[in-house]
């Protein structure tokens, strides 16, 4: 089908979505759900398919993620499922008032309406993007990259499958046919149609979506994550947090790149530092951290020079640029320069500098004694999430339900008038 | 001063605006009143300029927004003391959670950043905007329009030297001093600088930022603004909303430009609306209201027959288009197709039509039973406002302080590691 007309249907049935009643939503995941499940021969022959055309054209990496087997399917089923246990975001009343005798206005969350994803290749952001979408009575419509197309379509299929047996609107959940460039473009450029388009994925696809889309967009987030160890800190703390931070999963947006060390304890802490990240690592077999400092860090610990550049790298890598500063004054400097305003940490025992530093950083996260690893919807409590969000307006940091909602005002009156 | 410059000073001095607590900013906004007192000759002078200069060149209207006097400029300062008593948005708590023992999630609403406002003539936009995002703890980078600068700019000096007596940074409020083209597009295209823009103005002026900005912009309305009359409505309160929400004040965006009428009512409905909207108003002297009216609504009354645009136009105006549907479901689809999602109202004693109208309608305000024109900051009991948002994301409907923060999370741990 045109990708018009998709979004045409889309539109006419986020009408719809908004008003369903959470009953009848949770009973919906519930059945689509169980398709899934039911569909498991399908949607594991459609992935046969696309991983068999993406050999050699795309990366191990990249393979990996659109690989499906079985229990990857069946936690995806289970991701349905414990969307359908959230409370309902919508219809919360986030403020009421009386402003003249039976004049009510109510402010109430609302489903926002057609949400459309662009996405690349990871078969779960199908299945989670559309569960979070419905739940929160949005309708969807989704854009997986090419090598994904296959697979996300028998996903999406089944999900339809799950609709249609709860007697409601298959519409609900949409995925884009075309995948070639044009198809984006029409997303990105469709207000009429789209009212939140959600670019998840490499950097290269959010900084297209956020320099075309005349829809309203939020940009999920590269993370040039910072850990600053005051003068005041802990070190073993420090040195646990940093280790964690860095190696528990490099490759997420949410691991540090960048660490800032007060000079005053820089030479005591760093070469205890370096001994976790690199020596003991070396000796268990496990990859080794390369450090790139600055010249001030050089002079206690070995590691490669650091350059400009590596102080504005989203290395997402066994990689972690090291920097001595003064003060805590110049770590949130530093800071405020670097950062991509998603997860920054300072460690240390001194509640001032603790409150400087979270009333000085304007991240989406900021951290005091823990680990940047925590910034994700599932840890943070939200259930799940649909992206980390790294602008200020509207969502911020994690997205779970309640971000797919807006609000509006409902006043009722017996005739008032001004 | 160039206004790169100004955007670079308001962005270090935002900084500090978000740590200031809420004594220091009500403190600041009391000197910042009493300061504009103490300068009403300056003012009135530097308005006379604008006035002199603008004659002949603008029209009657905007020469009357233009226009200060002792009286405007009291209002000015009463409305700046009247922000310093509203409580203060930063700072809340949103959202707590304790995902591991020790490591505590904090949603936090804070300042967005830079606010800058575009706008136009009217002198009181000045110092509204500069108390309201001074208030929330953001520094702002106003733009008037030419012909209004003089006025501003004595306006903008008076609230500095407000800040300068309690020894705060007047680089919290600033105006571009260049007028042109070209300082908008700077304020448009500088998202390392201005982390808001808010346009406040004609709709030519909206459809540019909206076209040009870089930076996250919210769209303040137009209001094509629409009143259902259902055939279970009590129609003696549908008269007189109707009247209201058309005559109280046609040239603002919260007045009805379209009335609906469900065709079981309409022969006893209209002939007694047209009487009030038109013949009385004749025999009272005042200007009637022009009907424009479809096919089956001319069956009732007299008026000049609509053409399609009479249903997609914001008259601001003694102008009346009028429509007559088979039922709440046509009502609801008409609106859907042509509502601007300002302020749209139903007038019905039957709480199921209430219901559905209320859940289909996309628009900021759904009125049920009350006039349009509650849509406001001050009706509502924001205390005032910075504009009306027509868009979904981020804010909805009348923007006081609390639309003028966004949230971080502050996460505060023992050495928590993921």
């Amino acid at each position: 089908m045109e990708t018009k007309e998709i979004l045409k249907k889309a539109k006419a049935a986020a009408r719809e979505a908004a008003a369903l009643n959470t009953e009848t939503k949770n009973r919906a995941l519930l059945e689509m759900a169980a398709a899934l499940k039911c569909n498991l021969p399908e949607i594991l022959k459609a992935n046969a398919l696309d991983m068999n055309a993406a050999k050699g054209k795309i990366s191990d990496v990249m393979l990996d993620r659109l690989m499906l087997d079985e229990s990857r399917i069946l936690s995806m089923v289970k991701g349905i499922e414990d969307v359908s246990a959230l409370p309902d975001p919508a219809g919360r009343i986030l403020d009421m008032r009386e402003p003249q005798p039976g004049l009510i206005v109510k402010k109430v969350s609302v489903p926002i309406g057609v949400i459309s994803v662009i996405y690349e290749s990871r078969p779960n952001v199908t299945s989670d993007s559309a569960a979070l979408i419905l739940k929160s009575g949005n309708a969807c419509v989704l854009r997986c990259g090419r090598e994904a197309y296959n697979t996300s379509k028998a996903i999406v299929n089944a999900m339809k499958e799950g609709l249609a047996k709860c007697g409601l609107c298959e519409d609900f959940i949409n995925i884009v046919d075309d995948t070639s460039r044009e198809s984006a473009m029409v997303l990105m450029t469709s207000p009429e149609y789209v009212d939140l388009l959600i670019p998840r994925g490499g950097a290269g696809l959010i900084k297209s979506c956020v320099e075309n889309a005349t829809v309203p967009c939020i940009k999920t987030g590269t993370g040039i994550c910072h850990i600053y160890i005051d003068e005041a800190a802990d070190l073993e703390k420090a040195k646990r947090i940093v280790v964690n931070a860095k190696v528990s999963r490099p490759s997420v947006c949410n691991a540090a790149e960048v660490l800032l060390v007060n000079k005053k304890i820089a030479e005591s802490f760093l070469p205890e530092l370096k001994k976790a990240l690199v020596d003991d690592r070396i000796s268990e077999g496990k990859i080794p951290v390369e450090l790139r400092l600055d010249k001030a860090a050089a002079k206690f610990i070995d590691g490669k020079a650091a350059v400009e550049a590596d102080f504005n790298t989203e290395f997402l890598d066994y990689i972690l640029a090291i920097k001595c500063v003064d003060n805590t004054q110049e770590a949130i400097n530093h800071i405020c320069a670097h950062s991509t305003g998603h997860s920054d940490a300072i460690v240390t025992e001194d509640e001032n500098a603790a409150m400087l530093f979270s009333q000085m950083i304007d991240s989406a996260a900021v951290y005091v004694n823990a680990s940047t690893r925590f910034t994700d919807g599932g840890e943070f409590g939200l259930g799940c999430e649909i992206g980390i969000s790294t602008q200020k307006l509207h969502a911020r940091g994690p997205m779970g339900l309640c971000e797919m909602n807006t609000y509006k005002y409902i006043i009722t009156g017996n005739g008032n008038i001004r």
